[in-house]
């Protein structure tokens, strides 16, 4: 049942559709006076992981629960001091998404996270970061059992399997809850009284907690989220750790079976921001690193090495530092990119490309150029790229990619084409490379990625450290609904 | 929990508080080729009974269930053309409020109906005109059974009951779920090939059912809903009665055990639009019937008689007729009235009825003049209107009200005040009068009332033919919850 | 040059495309702590003169001048605390507008008044109503002298004819500048310290003066205005008479060459709003007046007198007390009238007409019904009309008009179609009567007109006492700027 | 006197205020089927220059001139197909604007250009990017001769003044009034046929003319304008050279006397964007260059060079290219920045700069930090920065600017603050190094700044080949106005 209340969201560019996207961020913070303010900076910092909408859920002791949940910017919504006013208290959660697996882009409002459930020991709400592998089977059985469901999302099973659990209080009610959900999910709630987190077995999706001045405590998904507020970085919720804060104490449990984490290794390609640290390291750090790792196992004869912006900026600047060709700017970002224009009717070739990117072009003319890009997912992008470097007189164009090809789709909470759209799991390499029209093109490998994030050994085959699914189609959780279906796995093929 | 989604209602002006207001109309059709745009000319002829919100459900076989709900009038949301396109298909129903017993005026969008279950045998949307006189006790059960509660609204209920029914089709789960409820209902429901209307036993709230074509069925609160579409009066939906309607055929159902009917006596005083028909007979003349009486039962020597516009026109006009004595607008009423303006600085008394109405000054003067008004519940407006009519120079001013005294508050889907802030529930007639400090001040019978809706003998005190508890006290079906928070019954007093 | 900035204007309903309609409402106060809120009072008592759009100016000697232009009414703009807030001082002038002859509809945001010129002197602003009558040639004249004109409104061209006067006050400048205009003009005017109010030599166009307290003046189109914010009605501002307040001081001044006065007789009929009052006389009565003359002129048997809802009210009590036939709402104005409806695609016949009016049907069948309306202008509504009174049932249907047939335009300030769309520029009484289909049709005659607004003896031909062109094609000033576009008039026919 | 009509400008954020500001760019096409949209992108892709307004006017011989003003960026308005539907024709210019100098933040639509005047002879539209010095005595004449100004905008002389020419054509209208005009001006014009460039004689501003597909021209502020659509980069125009395009021909003219040019300086430090092209050679080289030069005269050991972001990258490169101390990115720029958010109660130091900027912590811990940026103007940036680097641990803190001290204000289109604000008016470079709290801090010498534009002399102190009047107080042209109303000169000090 679509509504249509909601304003038409952001026109994504095209670029955009040529990467994969981190679906939500999370944030919640306890034991300050305004916990909307601290929120909305928080979600803001987050803002690279969900574009399209978010919403923000308080409680005060006499206001009760308050919601507001906005498509848009968090900058154009949640610095309006109207909005602001109707989200009083000390407690608060936060989400911001980008969109679900399979919602086709017609996001209702009522998708829109925190949900929030009226239970008979009280309220609370949840904000989800992760995806839901058996989620189908779980609304069928729920629908059957009287539960009405008010929206489209994965994560509303979370609220309502609580609502029927036989536990008495609602950290408990959340264990029994979360004990019967299979995939990955990072999950900040909140009571009246407490602000929880806790994170899937695996740990694919991040979790880190934060304290902020001598009372406050916050939990986000990235660390660049505690220092807008000026929060202390505290530590990495664990994989499979639920921690329950109240009163300033923070308690940490353990409701599922222990297993080998499994964090989603694609965060330090792309989907963090570069001033996170994620095991105690910068992002950016490791993305210099796998840009040196890159410049190791596939160096080339050039001029220059430059990024394509933004995200290929530290790896195209471990490329040069490693290889020692100069690093440039050849392709500028019009930073003020947003919805798409109206094409000219006179037809001009790349329009989409050069409405946010730009060729330096007398700086090009005549190079032969290092292109340095995070990853090729459909490689629309990387054709457009291509053409434009050589339309300005590059006289060769060489790309270096700091991840593995991308292959298989992701089904923990990150939004990828289907499996048949993904270049590289149609083409071989050099395929690839002739697609592209490009003089070389070359990919970090797998092993050369693990050294780079810090496993000195490379992939452990056997029991990889890291979720490398995109990279390996090796899944550490069975996607049912997927399998459901249709879709096949590797060892199936 | 408050959500921000939502602009502000529209301000009431001072008079409208001086009303007992309609809660809601409801409206359904089925069998046309573009239900919404007749469900949104139904909900503007019904627009009278729910200013604040409204909101449409259709069912189209390729996009499913598609709703929009809007704060506003239907002329400003639903002659959108982006909006009417969302809401494809043949079947559709709708719903404008003004606002719930006990909401404090801070609606949400998500209380606003039609509201939408989803089943394991399919889904239903469904639009409730009344209220729920055990919706705490029930709300509370459903929590405890699991049930999460998305709107403030009574009506919810009906909703869960139906999803937690052991029955395996939709109108039985209707069935299922109408039969725990208590109170005054008409509800309009929808599945995805069935229109279904249903009255509670009393027949508190009205209901009826046209034709529209060949192929088309409707179903409305009044007959003025089926009027603007060109739908034939076919006939009411009666007291008790569920009908089906499905491949243009209608089948009655007889849920409830059998009960007298006590349809509501204020839609022939104030509710319903003049040009509807309540058995068979233009709601006009029954007001003017009620004016004839009135002067009958309380003649006085006058000059004039003027309606208090809009709603006293047609009570004064039969005044006139019986007594003699020329009618005449006295009175005008600014057509633009709406938004509160900002009051300029230097007072004017009584600037708020100025806005309103302004009188005519050159007729009124030296006039002794009688004003007819439909009902008075705090007196306030009718102070405000004496001052203005003896500031412009009445030698006499004479109110006669076409209703009896409003002692009691209603608590079967209609706005009234608490009881204390009742006019006649804490004086009697000629403490009124001296209150309001005009020359005389009479009502109309209740067994004059009894007559000029068509009951020759009038009232039966044994078996009321109507529901008269706004004025008798005696409520044909105990109010519970309202009890439960202290409400004190008449023979309790 | 059309800008894009405005939100579209409100569509018009079909039935006020049948009306003539006046296009300004002017006000204006001073010595008031808080002008805008009072001009806001004021301008809503007026919004029957004009509904497309309005403006405040205001001055304070801090803040200088201020303004606010907006499409929509003005309880919609001129509520709003945030606009009001940007409009402070003791002095202010507001209009409102329909839209000027020849603009198609398509007005801009520039085109709204008041206007505004800042001179070597200071800066002044004007607010007009009326039209211009050689604003075509004056338009010339200034651009080729170097002026640039903002607006497409001809009343731009006074505050440019006074920026080149070469008078050195601002009054001064006014008069010069008036003195060049010909045709229909009422004008408030301000500077930084006066308030100023202009009528023509004929007076054509109203305008009145009031006091308010003990310090403060206002002016504008009508008394209604002065009511609503409680201003004593002092006198009618005098044809070719201009005032100039200051410092609680009224001066009068005389610039023009005296005429014989022709007020417009239009504004009895149906421009002014029956609660204000016209040379002593209210304006409800004498319509009521003209009822009671049509009674006598045109009387016939018949069981009920209905007006045609709301501007044929007052003719038809009139009616009614004459000729002793019951008066009646036959016919029921739906209040919330506004936007266009999506006409269902099933074909409706009369939508338009049914979408703002409903028929009494139990009331109409089997009677001989009277309709009383003010005018008839193409005569699709009084078509529309009587079809649904027929299908009602009704055995006889007889108009009466409450004005002489109308048959020529006006060009003094009135939106009326081209002379060919007039019903009555191109057939007989009875011909229109053919052509509408009812049982008989009468117009009021001319004299009985005049003697109903209070001319004993009637029109006096060879000197009206009235602007009547619209019904007799005598226009007191030529029409210049049309019959340089070939526009015929009577005595060339 | 201010309107009301207009949203709310976006709030700026602190770190924009520390920087000169272009105050607008420009941008004209002709022989294109559909003007607008080409427009459109053209001021998108200038739109650093100005990001607070933007407009839009085409001609069309059927629909005659159009325009569309709008606050806000040209992605967030003139993308919307209802708005761009409005303004057809093969013929159109456009304006994106910041503020002017005095106008105290609060711009009014009425102020956005391109401004139009329609004359005897037809109408213009003109869009003017610089800032006139004699504009005060020039509008005071004006008023006294009878014009009547619509905006604050010193631009809207040029309007006025060609309305009042004796000449008979409008190019020869626009030399009579660019005569009378001092300062810095570029302008692009239009008729209802000619494309009009001009440059003032210094060639203060920038503006280019390119070559679109076989039939159409373009002018532009910049190169980058011409990228963004396709066009070919044909030649700038020259400082004193007015270009008339008409039936794909360009006609040169040389109004004004011949001096000496003396483009602004600052265009290449920060105003045009890096991958814009001036005087044939890439703004980005020529920062790098700057970058380098600055190594050369200012080294000092280190472990880092960062920029700041974003406008430091290019000097940053090449201050890491020429002293081979790696290149990093020790701040992230946060991409979301935009409104203002409410700040949290309780106080969280330097806010304002994490909102936008943060530290890459485990970067620059313990190291020694070389910062680039563009320029210091009031050093608030600076300082926050500073501390946030220090906050990180850096071992030392190096500032290099990639321009000289900025030590006197602009009057030629750019804003800037008052002379007493700018940090190296009242400070040396030492004082200021004390003031941040720095290691060091060493801005490029003046010609070093010419070398690295390419002057391999330097300076020419005797007629200097730029206006550098920011860093060496020499004006080119005398700001009248400014003087008038207090101004020193150096040579007064």
């Amino acid at each position: 049942m679509a509504q249509t209340l909601s304003p038409t969201p952001l026109t994504t560019d095209p670029f955009d559709d040529d990467k994969l996207r981190e679906e939500c961020g999370i944030f919640g913070v306890t034991g300050v006076a305004d916990a909307a303010n601290f929120v909305a900076l928080g979600l803001h910092a987050l803002q690279h992981r969900g574009q399209e909408a978010g919403g923000i859920v308080t409680y005060d002791p006499e206001q009760g629960f308050n919601s507001a949940r906005r498509f848009g910017l968090v900058r154009d919504n949640f610095t309006n001091q109207s909005i602001m006013d109707t989200l009083p208290g000390a407690l608060g959660i936060g989400h911001v998404r980008y969109s679900t697996t399979g919602s086709k882009g017609n996001t209702q409002i009522r998708d829109v996270q925190p949900f929030f459930g009226e239970f008979s020991m009280g309220g609370a709400a949840i904000a989800h970061n992760g995806n839901i592998t058996n989620a189908d089977s779980l609304r069928r059985e729920l629908i059957e059992r009287g539960s009405i469901f008010q929206s489209s999302s994965d994560s509303e099973c979370i609220i309502h399997l609580m609502a029927r659990s036989l536990q008495t209080s609602i950290p408990e009610r959340m264990k029994d809850a979360l004990r019967r959900v299979e995939g990955a999910f990072s999950v900040i709630a909140m009571t009246r009284t407490k602000l929880i987190g806790v994170r899937d077995p695996l740990g694919v999706r991040p979790l880190v907690l934060g304290r902020l001045g001598e009372d406050g405590w916050a939990l986000a998904s990235e660390t660049c989220a505690l220092d807008i507020i000026g929060a202390q970085f505290v530590r990495e919720v664990e994989p499979g750790e639920m921690v329950v804060i109240e009163h300033d104490k923070v308690a940490s449990h353990r409701p599922f079976e222990a297993k080998r984490p499994r964090f989603c290794i694609f965060e330090h390609v792309y989907f963090s921001r570069p001033d996170s640290t994620l095991g105690g390291r910068s992002v950016y750090e490791t993305r210099s690193a796998i840009g040196r790792e890159l410049a190791i196992e596939a160096p080339v004869e050039a001029d220059l090495v430059c990024p394509v912006p933004d995200s290929g900026t530290p790896a195209a600047i471990g490329y040069s530092l490693e290889s020692g060709i100069p690093y440039a700017m050849g392709i500028i970002r019009n930073q003020y990119m947003g919805r798409t224009f109206i094409e000219p009717t006179e037809h001009i070739r790349n329009m989409g490309v050069r409405l946010k990117l730009n060729v330096n072009r007398a700086l090009i003319r005549g190079k032969r150029v290092i292109l340095v890009d995070d990853s090729v997912v459909r490689g629309t992008t990387s054709r457009k790229i291509k053409e434009m470097i050589l339309d300005a007189g590059a006289a060769e164009v060489h790309f270096r990619i700091a991840s593995p090809p991308t292959a298989w789709p992701c089904f923990y909470g990150v939004d990828t084409p289907q499996r048949e759209k993904l270049l590289a799991a149609t083409m071989s390499e050099e395929e690839m490379r002739e697609h592209l029209g490009v003089d070389s093109l070359r990919f970090i490998s797998l092993d050369g990625l693990y050294r780079a994030v810090g496993e000195a050994k490379g992939r452990d085959a056997d029991s990889p450290q890291y979720c490398d699914a995109c990279f390996s189609g090796e899944y550490p959780v069975a996607p049912k609904d997927q399998i459901d279906k249709g879709f096949t796995l590797k060892a199936a093929e």
